[in-house]
């Protein structure tokens, strides 16, 4: 039935996998884009409204594609209420999506709704769900704590204070660690307008006056020790594609310089750059002792007008299909050949791409981690049922997926820890479908093993993270 | 049982779907290549080798891959009964093929005939089949009509009379609505050496000396609106890839001067002109209210020796895995900024494209429709079970399958509209498992809605059809 | 239960088509990468970490992908025991890799061992596997008969002598034929730096001085006479990707001349002269009769480190995503205009061109074969379940299943021969699941004569062998 009990596992093994191993496992959300203020300051919700559609941009798609008039969905001039009632709208014939198991999810978890969303339920969603939203518990700490989350790691520019990360770790009250993970688009991106003026920024909390490539390594390297400092334990990269363009110092200096004194790059100079810019910084990575994530394969902010009116991460993202593995596999060979390759994530947005990671990776494993180099999770327009369900298969066959660092959200919302519960259960149902048709032993404990460390104890084990 | 009643259908869901919802459902065959002549004329058959073998590229390729000498294939030297004979013993071991359901399909609702077709019961079948042909009813217009066809849109090029169209209109005799769909290709297609001719015909039909692309773009208007005077309400596209490659006004008048003048453009200048052509005739689009098909990945004509001696759509076409998913989101974006983009449906031969064209429809998404940009559904190489379930299920997983339009037949054949049926199981197939899994509700009325509205609703209200 | 009788065999019929038709095919392992000799000489083994650990590079990633350090995987200061302890360790948690599969299958079919290997069991099957290689039988030949292997093609370099072969063909106590297959990689990739030493060896083994292109053709001709009167049928490429790149004669022999005076070539000289290598070779094996096997898609060595230590073929190697389909359709064309095309087999490393490769087929069949032009059974890292039924799927939705020429090991190993019954159950249960689903007709005798063919008959009619 209907995301009841055994909500996907539709096996004995996967049933007994799930609610014996999986379910009562702490939740290690290492990679996510929450706000740390949020959490200190225990924000609460006037609506459901705020918190499912507030900055939601997978929903705000669904809307649109369902013909939803904007005012419904990011507009000022429309109500939390009216907004509401078209999202349960749309949602109630959004059949195969993830958003339809998400919601529902949340709706069960946080607010104890064991009935459906649809136009006819809207309102008594909306009353429930308020009436909830407003009472005890249902602050944003309230939430966490709900969700068994041991640990949390926001995304964190180089130049970002960590005052709430440090307010956080500070507060005994508060059993969940947040800890900062260092993600240096702005630093690397010098095509960008606005590069000079983040430069200027980053001189100021580094204390270093960044007038080549040198200087702005050595300000990096004053930001990474602060971070590493205040507990970040890895990194995290949006990459067109992972690049792979040597060049001399001379040559990236030169980029560089010219960027300084306001010439933009072309776009082999910009390459050269990014590479000399990620070799640096997986330098260091390995160094720490940091993971390095990389997400590659998107194409952002594709439409012109709507960029325009609402900037980015508003829904208008998507696959880039350019992807060549044969750099990728350059790029991690030329860091393994200088001694640079830190413990390293990759995640492209491009499903077809799982085969070619799940090679790469075995080219770049070495006995300083169970799963060194790591094929990430099934991310954004992948993290849904087939998604998840094909980067196990296509891990395990050609890779071993005991090793596998597991579930993260990478969500905006507070509400999105059922997601690791929605993983668990795939990985419960993959497993045991395969036990059930004979193609792995029913050895309880080796099963409860495999999906113990995937759930959770790989990813403690993999980031070297204590409880807080 | 094979082809049984409740053929594919296997959850009581997709039965209660099938049989109740999907199955009375009229046919809209958006997108064909039938020959509005045979309907107007209402064409009768010799045999059955000359209703499946005569133009049929997909059957001619599956006797070549099984062996079979050309003669019993396309040669004029043997007769329709030894070809069928040849037919009937391939098909009859054509496992996991679509053409193995669809000819049975065909057999059983056409001609009602439950057995199976094989070297063994060639003769039977043979017999059979064509006594049906001959009898009364079995006219295009009588197989048109078992199939409960509401509307045909076929394809047309701009220089076309639209006689055929015209008198069908003309006719109350006939109740299925037969429209001409646009298809300029051989407009744009610049850089074929029949190019000129072309344009010559065009001048002659429109009354536009066609002496500049701005020319060109008036000649077409002339014959957009007669298209859309006779009723067009969608174009088609067949590209090798989706282009981005903008260029001046200036620039692209010079490529097509040249052109006319006998110069062949180069690769680039093929680009720009292609480019600019598309933003045109899209803008038109938009304002005509008409919805655009852009088809694209095929590789034409591969095989020199067999192009010279039967020409193109003979059976020697294949993917072309080159379609960069950026340069497609760009030209949307394109149209979008300049307020010229028509409600459009892109296809890809390479079905490893489903999960870019499912990321790039919601970045263009608005409320003038349900699904305004829309992924077609599996074509060519991809239309078959697995392909389609694929199609479907990424179309879910990233977008708003409700609103999908649903399917077409793309076929020279009357005999086809069980593609439709086949379609509509598969739908069916797949909403009833996710319901039995309890992976979506068991909503009657929500999951009839859904059923109803993809099997027929939404096709109607996309493309604005009227019944006849 | 894991590994019983009926392993993959999930419905009566796959059990029937496997248990009484293929089960009992006679193996014709038509691509593989043993060495004669070790047939020849009768090779034994000391321990089963030699057999299994000795060169299976297969392992050793996986090994190196659960942490393992290198000293017990490829070092030579462990002890083989040590080894096996790891390697059982390692295996025990490795679920969903092909891995468990074969090498469970190997224990039971070589050594009778009914358990399961992980680390518990580890000594017990260290003990039993040592015992049974030091028995009577146990040595390669003995692998070999315990297999019903009819032939066997091995892998060769056009300068190799055959000596084993030949040796092995006037052996009348060994039933198995033994036949070479000639693999010209080191005449071709001009670009590596030892090509000249190559040429020189080739030279003193052909008697043909080559100092041109048309002298290389010659010495190679030679060379393919040489081979084909030891039986040779097939040869077989790797190629980073299948080229298109025609150039005159004058422009190949310029670039050649130009490699013999020392300087090696630009990239696009490279692909200009392989193309003209391809073109020449595949017309000779068209003359005669042998097929072409093109491996493609892989990028090799990626470790540089460890390439300095351990060379290749040592577990570094990755898909390469690049291999435009449009350039290996019109090499084949480019072959068919010019009477050259052979009997081809194509396999990529990138389970994202199985739909590509299967449209291309369909463009070059003729009836001088079923299946002239062949999809290759899914290939190393797609070697596994889920690869294999893509594979076939795919094969069988978009070409003629029932004429594919089945599975081949492609290994280094004397053990691998149950990867045939790997893939013989794959098969039932693809072609089960379609009967009892609905899909194709109950009807034994086509059911058993499409998998004896894809199982044995195939193979044997494809490239004309006989029994030794």
């Amino acid at each position: 039935m209907f995301l009841d009990k055994d909500f996907l596992l539709n096996t004995e093994t996967a049933k007994k996998l799930y609610h014996d191993v999986a379910e009562s496992c702490p939740i290690i959300d290492y990679h996510c884009h929450i706000n740390p203020r949020e959490i200190y300051e225990d924000r609460k919700y006037d609506s459901i409204t705020q918190v499912w559609l507030g900055g939601d941009h997978y929903k705000w798609r669904l809307m649109r594609s369902a013909g939803i008039e904007e005012k419904y969905i990011t507009g000022n001039e429309t109500s939390d209420h009216d907004k509401f009632m078209k999202w349960a709208e749309v949602l109630g014939k959004a059949i195969g999506n993830p958003l339809y198991h998400w919601s529902h999810l949340e709706l069960r978890r946080f607010f104890g709704y064991e009935g459906i969303l649809n136009k006819d339920t809207a309102e008594e969603v909306w009353n429930l769900a308020n009436e909830k939203l407003h009472s005890a518990g249902y602050s944003v700490r309230g939430l966490i704590d709900m969700s068994n989350v041991e640990t949390i790691c926001t995304t964190d520019d180089p130049i970002d204070s960590l005052e709430w990360h440090e307010k956080l770790a500070a507060d005994p009250t508060f059993k969940t660690a947040v800890l900062p993970a260092w993600r240096p688009d702005k630093a690397m991106n010098l095509e960008k307008t606005t590069y000079l003026d983040y430069l200027a920024q980053l001189e100021a909390v580094s204390g270093v006056k960044i007038d080549s490539f040198a200087a702005l390594k050595e300000a990096l390297k004053v930001r990474m020790a602060f971070f590493h400092d205040h507990n970040c334990r890895l990194s995290d990269h949006a990459l067109n594609y992972v690049m792979y363009a040597p060049a001399t110092d001379d040559e990236v200096e030169a980029v560089f310089k010219a960027r300084l004194a306001g010439t933009l790059p072309t776009p082999e100079q910009e390459s050269v750059f990014k590479f000399a810019f990620m070799t640096f910084v997986a330098g260091e990575y390995k160094r720490l002792g940091w993971a390095m994530q990389l997400h590659y394969g998107c194409r952002r902010d594709n439409n012109p007008t709507m960029f325009a009116k609402m900037g980015p991460d508003t829904g208008f993202d998507c696959v880039d299909n350019y992807a060549p593995s044969a750099q990728t596999a350059a790029f991690l060979g030329h860091l393994e050949a200088n001694g640079a390759l830190p413990r390293t994530i990759l995640y492209s947005l491009n499903t077809n791409d799982n085969a070619a990671i799940d090679s790469i990776l075995g080219c770049f494993q070495n006995s300083a981690a169970v799963g060194y180099v790591q094929h990430g999770s099934a991310w954004w327009f992948d993290d849904h049922f087939d998604g998840m369900v094909d980067q196990l298969k296509s891990l395990a066959a050609r890779g071993y997926l005991a090793g596998f660092v597991g579930m993260l959200t990478d969500s905006r919302s507070f509400l999105s820890y059922p997601r690791h519960e929605y993983f668990r259960r795939i990985l419960c149902r993959v497993i045991g479908e395969w036990v059930e048709e004979g193609m792995f032993p029913e050895d309880m404990d080796t099963l409860s093993e495999i999906v113990r460390a995937i759930s959770y104890g790989n990813a403690k084990a993999y980031f070297g993270f204590a409880e807080k």
